[in-house]
């Protein structure tokens, strides 16, 4: 998807030394390229027969809710500790260094419905797996994940084995 | 707008004692209601004649991006200091108790460009107000705003006067 990769911005050095960051806000403020990306994206979200679809705080969000309305789904958010108002389902996973936690409403996903799990980036997969369990928790089934980009040399899809895992930009380096 | 709020959960003391919290998660994920929001969303917002909407985080990142796949324009974040990658500008806003930050990366809106200020809530507008400046700060025109719920009683829309601001449920206490 050399056209995608042309409108991302490649940031050295963040969050931190010796990391490069993939910049797609230069991709989203460009009026074509953005909703060419949703196209795409709408397309694998829609034959998945979806009910609903999950977005990640923050830049889940960005992306999550748009795809519901592209297939006429629901969106449900999952966040960090503390910021649904109503009662929640937790989930902790590990990082790098330490560990992190992410929240579900109580009754956000009615028993069987299938969710897509939506986020700007896989990674290691440890977020995305973390978003998983918590539809499973809650009686959902986990419909697919999709990402904008994939960072395929750190094999955040073997985390995700026996899904069906889209992702429209690829990074091997 | 009756249809929206029977779906929307009054959920009493969040963030804090005594603030009744207008918890439009539970309207989201019915996909019925969550598509028709966004389908009257989306006429006020193509009637303004954008070329961007921007979103404020994290619940601004709902509404806008869907907003703008809608009228075919660009998205553009603005978050909280220290999110963004690349080079910004920054504007400060006064809390109740104490100020906080946005940011805006620099040249993510081209001079004169409309853009859209979407986010989910109007209450006392600083936050509104704040993303406003950021746009006129890198040479944009402020085209509109639009919110999903207004609390009309904190008298938000007074400090955007002068611009076009849709709301699509108001609360009048």
């Amino acid at each position: 998807m050399d056209e995608f990769k042309k409108l991302i911005r490649e940031v050295p050095d963040f969050p931190k030394p010796g990391i490069l960051f993939y910049d797609i806000t230069t991709l989203l403020k460009d009026r074509e390229g953005y909703c060419r990306l949703l196209d795409l994206m709408t397309l694998h979200a829609r034959a998945t027969g979806a009910d609903l679809v999950l977005g990640i705080e923050a830049r889940g969000f960005i992306f999550g809710p748009a795809l519901a309305y592209n297939i006429n789904a629901g969106f449900v958010p999952v966040r960090k500790p503390g910021k649904l108002p109503g009662r929640t389902h937790s989930v902790t996973y590990d990082l790098e260094y330490g560990t992190d936690a992410l929240e579900i409403h109580e009754g956000a996903v009615p028993e069987g419905a299938r969710v897509i799990i939506a986020d700007d980036l896989l990674a290691t997969g440890g977020t995305a797996e973390a978003a998983a369990a918590l539809v499973e928790k809650v009686g959902g089934v986990v419909a697919g994940f999709s990402f904008v980009v994939e960072l395929t040399f750190l094999n955040g899809r073997e985390r995700l084995a026996g899904h069906d895992v889209f992702s429209l930009i690829q990074y091997d380096t």
